[in-house]
This record gives structure tokens, sequence and C-alpha cells, in this order.
């Protein structure tokens, strides 16, 4: 049953399970202790640190270990924000980081901070011209992941981290989806990851925070992992996240050349067998093992649930909860169509039969998503006015581009649809709509209920 | 190879190692993901809370799990502080609570909240009048624990949880030593636990909110775990605490009877084997599997590396570092001898003959360490002086109450030795010395360096 979703937790790494059985019975007791069991665990938690530091690229006093990625983020944020409180409360983040970046900022905020975000282009990277105008003298902190977790782009991190340093101002990264692949480059100066992404056990995350940067752990003091990280240590999971990092780092560029290729082939081969399908994020800087595209005129999750019955775990390249219906951030940066979106990160190991045998099944799939939404090339007719307005209150996308897609025939070249309605998904998707068949989206304004938004058609 | 220190950690109970590896094969994936690998994840995420919900004694959308006991106490306390902030910003805790209430406290303190400690006995029990005497109208919240970690003595919670919920406060309780055994009694609104105690893995805390309590999470938001517990959720390790904890818990009763025993009989025998020993923690209201002593004129430190060089692990009923040289707070609020501090708490199935090995050791490791100080039955001499002073200053526990065994016998009966010393133990172990020697303790009066501690020699 293949599974497809490995940037949201990877299934277990055997190296991560032989570790985790031996130091269940080795690493137990607490490495704080002077009797021999104590003692054993200190030492499985120093041979963890080292290895978790030499694979990061840093020193082991420099590396801290937390209960998650998220705690790791949420910790360095908190403590270089408080520990250059002095140089000021600006914080500069991208538009498209994971979440747990997101709401440190926003909590930053409320503290009454002030949060700069850069944006991205159409394929989701910064730039680091951008980061520069962020900048301020009041900076105490700029973010930028490694590379995307919903569309692949990699950023240019190591630019970015170039100039922040020039700046005086640390850089911390998110490192989640790429660490398994290799170590970041440049001069970052504070990292964050966390080992269920690479085939580690879940529990572990990874703070790494470079000698000179100023650091204020936030929070109830607690003298375990040099202060930043309170709790008794999960040792098990330790051990077995530091042995999985330095074994997928040994198979990690043979396993990221055979996936590119099977990922390139799921670029090329998804827009020829799936009409109106819109494939998101950098082609060349990217994430070896992952790819997003949006489907028009369909609903995601029912597509999910499709593609769930035919046999394949994907997810919807949007925010940790399934339940949310608003689009997610990363796609509404980068102006990309949101609809229909899918999101396909293979696991290492995974063969290509199960590529093909998903790009079998997918057309169908969006096929009878479609049919039954009532989706079908609409007829070619007579003009019946030059403008037309379309009442979509209450309807949930897909269904407004739908019905745009519907009305748009029925007025002349160069008239005007207007469709209003209430979906918040709407503002990114006709648009995006506009841009894939070539109209021409002249804008939106405000509606007692909902907002309106115009048309013109294009030949 | 007798491990005697379960109150810091148990090792991974069968049941947890059995549950943990089943679990990582169908328990890796995100539960919040729509595939079936997180339908899965989902169901023995639901099941684990029942689970644990039953055994806590609370509803299970009560219950979420944390990455650790300190996580769930410093969570616990904040949202509650946070929720009722319009009501006051008044925290009660005992003063023989574990390190992360008190830590938690000090951040509430810091940041401009009270706090009153309520003072315990000799025996290191609160008393329900010492709660209601510091409850006030601005009261937010009281924290008990259920059981003492470094002594055992059990505390009134039914008793004080009555009393808080007729003052409208809620009361927050850290069971974490006392979980394994049964569910804490009485109407308390907040819990903590932790499962590397029971058993469970490490990596996995407790924490129950009682329907109506006011609770605002603190913290940048995540929506995991009813958005009061941030990260990826730590399930395979979440599976194997619930699994573990209905397990020790159907051996509870039977285990604590038999551990109950063995206890007594360290409690009745170390007294009269070891001269000069307190046993300290109330006799009666007890964990069942723990007891602490101090051994008077014994350096702690050495004596744990003795026992440990005997093939036993005790731990210290101080602080969760070994590092400290500060007494324990625990220690200090019951006013017992700290010095020689010994923690025995014997994990579940100890059998009989290790606890009589134990007592074996204990006296020849004791006397090893005693006249390696130098440490005598003084010979009588004869006065030589009405009053004497004694330059201690520099020296550590336990020389400074050597020193003073040594020179009380060089004054008459009704004369005064006085001790200059600069270590902070002496000011809790010469009144101790004074108690079970039977002299009398004049009291302190501060030097420019250091402390004078006066001593009336008694017949």
């Amino acid at each position: 049953m293949p599974y497809f979703d490995s940037a949201s937790a990877a299934p277990l790494h055997p190296v991560a399970r032989q570790a985790l059985h031996a130091s269940l019975d080795e690493g137990w007791a607490d490495p704080a202790r002077l009797y021999r069991e104590g003692r054993r665990a200190r030492l499985l938690l120093d041979a963890a640190r080292e290895a978790a530091a030499e694979a990061v690229g840093c020193r082991a006093d420099e590396l801290v270990f937390t209960p998650s990625g998220t705690h790791a983020v949420h910790t360095g944020v908190a403590g270089v924000l408080a520990g250059r409180r002095r140089v000021g409360n600006h914080l500069v983040v991208s538009a498209v980081e994971h979440s747990s970046v997101l709401h440190a900022a926003q909590v930053h905020e409320a503290l009454g901070g002030s949060v700069t975000e850069v944006a991205v282009d159409r394929w989701g990277a910064v730039t680091p011209a951008g980061y520069a105008d962020a900048l301020t003298p009041g900076s105490a902190l700029a973010c930028l992941q490694s590379a995307n977790h919903e569309v692949g782009t990699v950023q240019p991190v190591a630019e970015v981290a170039e100039l922040c340093g020039a700046a005086g101002v640390p850089l911390l990264v998110d490192a989640a989806q790429s660490l398994a692949w290799g170590p970041v480059e440049g001069a970052w100066s504070v990292l964050a990851a966390s080992a269920h992404k690479w085939g580690g056990p879940p529990g572990v995350g990874l703070l790494a925070v470079r000698k000179g940067v100023r650091f204020s752990p936030q929070g109830p003091a607690d003298e375990r992992e040099s202060g930043r990280s309170p709790g008794f240590v999960n040792l098990p999971a330790i051990v077995a996240a530091a042995a999985s990092l330095r074994a997928v780092r040994a198979e990690a560029d043979a396993e990221a050349a055979r996936l590119r290729v099977l990922v390139d082939r799921i670029r090329r081969r998804v827009v020829r067998l799936v009409p109106d399908v819109e494939v998101v994020g950098d082609p060349e800087r990217r994430l070896p093992h992952l790819v997003t595209f949006s489907c028009l005129y369909v609903d995601g999750e029912t597509l999910l649930h499709e593609l769930d019955r035919a046999g394949f775990s994907v997810s919807s390249g949007s925010s940790c909860t399934s339940s949310t219906l608003t689009p997610s951030h990363v796609l509404r940066a980068m102006g990309v169509l949101s609809e229909g979106n899918v999101r396909v990160s293979l696991p290492p190991g995974t063969p290509a039969e199960e590529v093909n045998a998903f790009l079998e099944v997918l057309p169908r799939a969006v096929a009878g998503v479609r049919e039954r939404l009532g989706v079908s090339e609409p007829p070619a007719v007579a003009p019946v006015a030059d403008s037309l307005e379309l009442d979509a209150l209450g309807l949930r996308c897909p269904q407004p581009v739908i019905e745009l897609a519907r009305a748009i025939v029925t007025v002349p070249v160069g008239g005007t649809v207007t469709v209003v309605s209430d979906d918040e998904v709407a503002r990114l998707d006709i648009p995006a709509w506009c841009a894939m068949r070539g109209h021409t989206y002249v804008g939106e304004s405000p509606r007692p209920t909902g907002t309106a938004y115009t048309v013109r058609r294009a030949a």
C-alpha cells in the first residue's frame, strides 16, 4: 500500500527501530544520576549528541534535543528574541514558513513585537533582496526554512545567511524538510529539525544554537539540555533519532538521485494525463522527493479520499489539520491555484512501480470527482449578455470556479463575468484560473456579503 | 544489579515494551491525516487516551498527552494562571513541590504574580489548615503534590481539594509519584503525571484539566492535543504509556503491600544497623516503595559512590542534578538532617533478597566513608573553656558538623560552641544534629564572612 506522505511523517527507519530496541534496555535511566545506569544513559546521550551534531554540522555543545521539531522552533525563536531584546523587537520571517514559525511570530506580535513577512515568487522562493529589504537596525532575528514543506522549493539559505551575518542578525533555519538529505549550507545561527521527518521516532527535535548567538531560554528553569529543553530526556528515542539520521545520510545522495527521477516523471506526466492541472513549486531548486499539483474543478478532500480508496496515501500540501477550509498560506503566498491540491512526498525506497501505479490511478480519480461535481466542457453558445453577475454565495471550493467556467462562454470576448463569493478560496483560485485559461483577472471589490471577483473573457 | 531509584525513572515495563513495538508499526503516521495510516494512528491515540483517562479518573476529552511530566506541570500551571487572570494573580504551592512546580512559580513571580509557599511539618506533610490560611480572594491556583518525591510522604489532597473547591480555587495535583499506585482521591481540578515513573517510556506526560476549569494555553498556537500540547504526537510512546499504566495498576495493590513490608524492614533496621541515622518522612502515610534516611558525618555523594561500587543504585533525595551542593529544598523545609542523604525507591518486582543484601552492605559503606573522613567517637576530655569558636570557613558538608562533634566535648555542660561556616548546608544540619544529640541549638548570627551557629552542650 503506497504511502506518499513522508513530508508529514516517515515510517520508522530499520536502523531507528534497532537503536530504539537496544537503548530501551540501556537508556531508560536519568543521565544526570551518578550510578551505573545513569552513567550508561549519559554515555548514550553524549554519543547521540555527537552523531547528531556531526550530521547538522555544529559542535556537540551547540545542540540540544527537544520533544519535537515544533518545540525546537518555538524554543529557538523565543530564546533568540529574548536574548537580543536590547537590540530590538523586530522579527523577519518568510511568508511560506511552517506554521510553528508563523505561530511563534504571532506570539511575538501579540507581546508587542513587530514582524515582517518576506514575500515569495510564484515558485515559492524568497529572494535574498527580499530579506535585505526587510532587515532593520532593530531586527533581532530572521527565520527561513531550508526548503518548503508544501511545494518542495529550496530556499537560498546561504545567501540570506550571509546577508543576515553582514547585518549582525542571527538567522534561524527550519531544516525539518531537508536535514535528511544533507546539512544546511551557509553560516546559519540557529537550526531546528524533527526526527520523524527522516525516519527517526516521533518525540525528538533538534535545536542547534551557534556559540556567540545571544540566547535566553524562556519559561520555567530546568537544568537539563543546557537549560534549553525542560523535562526528562527521551533517551531511547534520541538514540534512535541520531542513529537513523546517520543511516539516511549514508544513503541520501543515491536515494535523492533516484527519487528525483521519479518526481520528474510525475511532474512531466501529470500535466499530460490530467486536464487542467498546475504543478507548483520550483522544478529545479527543489527537494528530491516532493511534488505538489493542483487540479482545477476538484475538491481536494474528496480527491484525497478517492486516492486513499485506491490505496494511495497522499496529502494536501496544506496545513497540519485535515479539517481546515481555508487555503494553505503557502499556496496563497505563491498566488497559485489551491483547489484540488495534492502533495506527493516519496519515502526513501519507494519503488518506481508504485509511482507508475499512482499515475494510472490519478487521472481516473480526478475525472471521477469532476464527474460527480458536474464539470464538463461548456458547449459553444451564443453570448447572452455583455456582462454577467453570478451569485456564488454559500458555494464552496471548487464550485465558484466551476460556475465561472460555465458562465464565461455566455459572454462575448471582451465581456466580463463577476462572481460574488463568500468563499475565501475564491480570492486565490479565480485569479489562478484566469492565468491558466488566459482570461484577464480584472480585480475584486467588496460587497455587503462576500466579495465580487471580475473576469474579462479572452479569445 | 539492584536498581533502587524508581522514583527517578523506572525500567520499562514488559507491557510498555510490547505496546511500543506494536505501535511503531501501526502508529507512526500523523493522526490528523485522512488516509488509512492516519486513521489507524487516530484510533490508537483515541484508545490510549481512553485508557489513560480511565486510570486517572477523568473524561477522555479532559486529558492530553505532553512530552513529559515537567511539560504537563508547566503547561497546567501557566494555563490556569492565564485562564483565571481576572480573578487574581496569587498562586499557592507547598514548600516541598517538585522543582517543575517551583520553577513555574518562579516564572509567575518574575512576571509580577504573587506566590505563597505552604510550610510542611517534620514529616514533610502540609496541613489543610495551611492551605486554608494561604488562600485569598485573589488566588488563581493552588498546587499540591499527591506524594513527595524525596521522602514519600502522602499529602492530604482530598481535604485540600475540598477546601480549594469551597473557595472556588482550582487545585493542580502533581501526581507523578503516586499515579502508578492508584488514582488521586478527591475533587482535584488539574492533574499532571509522567509515564517513565510507572514503567512507561520517557517522552510522555499526562495533563488532565477538568471541564469547567478556566484554561488558557500559553505559547504559540498549535491545534494538536486540544491546543494544549504543541508538536507532533509521540504516538508509539503514548500507546506504550497507556498500556503500561493499565498493567501496573492491575498489579498495584498486591505489589504495594509487598513493597511496604520491605520498606518497613529498611526503616526499622537501618536505624539499628547504622549509628547516627535519621529516617525521614511519614512512617505511615507514605508511598509503599520509598524510604529516605540521612547519615550523620557522611558526605552523601561519596556514600552514593560507595553503594554504586557495591552494586546498588540509589539516589540522594535531592534535586534532579547530581552536581548541586545546596541541600534539597524538601529536607530544608522539613528541617531534618540532609547530610549523608539516601533515597531508596524500589521498582515493582524488587525481591526481598536485594533489600537484605542492601542492608548488609549499607553499614560497611557508611562506616567506610566515616573512617575516611576521620570521624570517631570523641574521647571524654576535661573542658578547656566555657565557650569555643570554631573556624569552619571553606569546609564543606559534613565537615562542619564533624568538627562541631569533636569540639562539643571540650566545653562543659551548659557551655557553647559557635561554628562559623560558609556552607549553606550547615544551617540545616547543625540544628538537626542538635536535635539528634540532645544539645540545644541557640541560633545563628551573620558574620562578615559566613554565619555563626551556636550550640549549647547538654548533659
